[in-house]
């Protein structure tokens, strides 16, 4: 409802493009953890997102705090290995974010769309708002 | 190309999310003046953004820096006005940019598509990867 509310007063705010989510390197991580919902090794996670030892450790740390995220340490062939999971209200908390961030992609492809074909920047300068 | 290795390589790092795009009031910013090809006034954009005087002035200056918009004063019945637009850089910049959201979402929703219906959290738990 509050959403509702300020798209038609500030339709460009996207109030919802929660920060904890939107930094570049932690929606790397969340998305990495959504896809991956059995969990995610800290080895495989630093991969799977290009991100440094001490980058990566940095934002789990910020999404832990915020209990998007569930780290374990586990045994793994008597090594111990760090495990990296995302939580119910992770998952909840993205998908709101994620809901916002479609609507960033529908407004700009309305543009995008109404001026068909690639030289788009010559096409719009006439659809004067 | 670069991208593309980028991709396969680390899948999750996003690497073409320009930090100078992503930042939430400067999406805001530029996907307002995407729509509004023929420029926005600063109050005008102010309210569409939700912004505060001081914080738009702070973004608009990083956004001029960067060649991403012109900012122009114009007589408007003998008032000064401050007006906005983006410039054909700023817009190919966006719209590079908006491939990696698309992307982003098309990740995501790939996970919600496959678990059909709302109670995502308790499907996605046996989807181990």
């Amino acid at each position: 409802m509050k959403n509702k509310n300020a798209r038609s007063a500030a339709p460009f705010a996207y109030e919802g493009l929660d920060r904890v989510i939107h930094e570049r390197a932690r929606l790397s991580v969340l998305t990495s953890l959504l896809t991956h919902p059995g969990g995610v090794s800290f080895v495989e996670l630093k991969q799977l997102c290009a991100l440094t030892d001490g980058n990566l450790a940095r934002h789990l740390q910020v999404l832990e705090e915020d209990k998007m995220i569930h780290i374990s340490k586990e045994e793994d062939r008597g090594r111990a290995q760090t495990t990296v999971r995302i939580t119910a209200s992770g998952r909840k908390r993205y998908m709101e974010y994620l809901t916002i961030l479609e609507q960033v992609v529908r407004d700009a492809a309305s543009v995008v769309e109404s001026s068909e074909g690639d030289d788009i920047s010559r096409k719009l300068s006439p659809l004067n708002a």
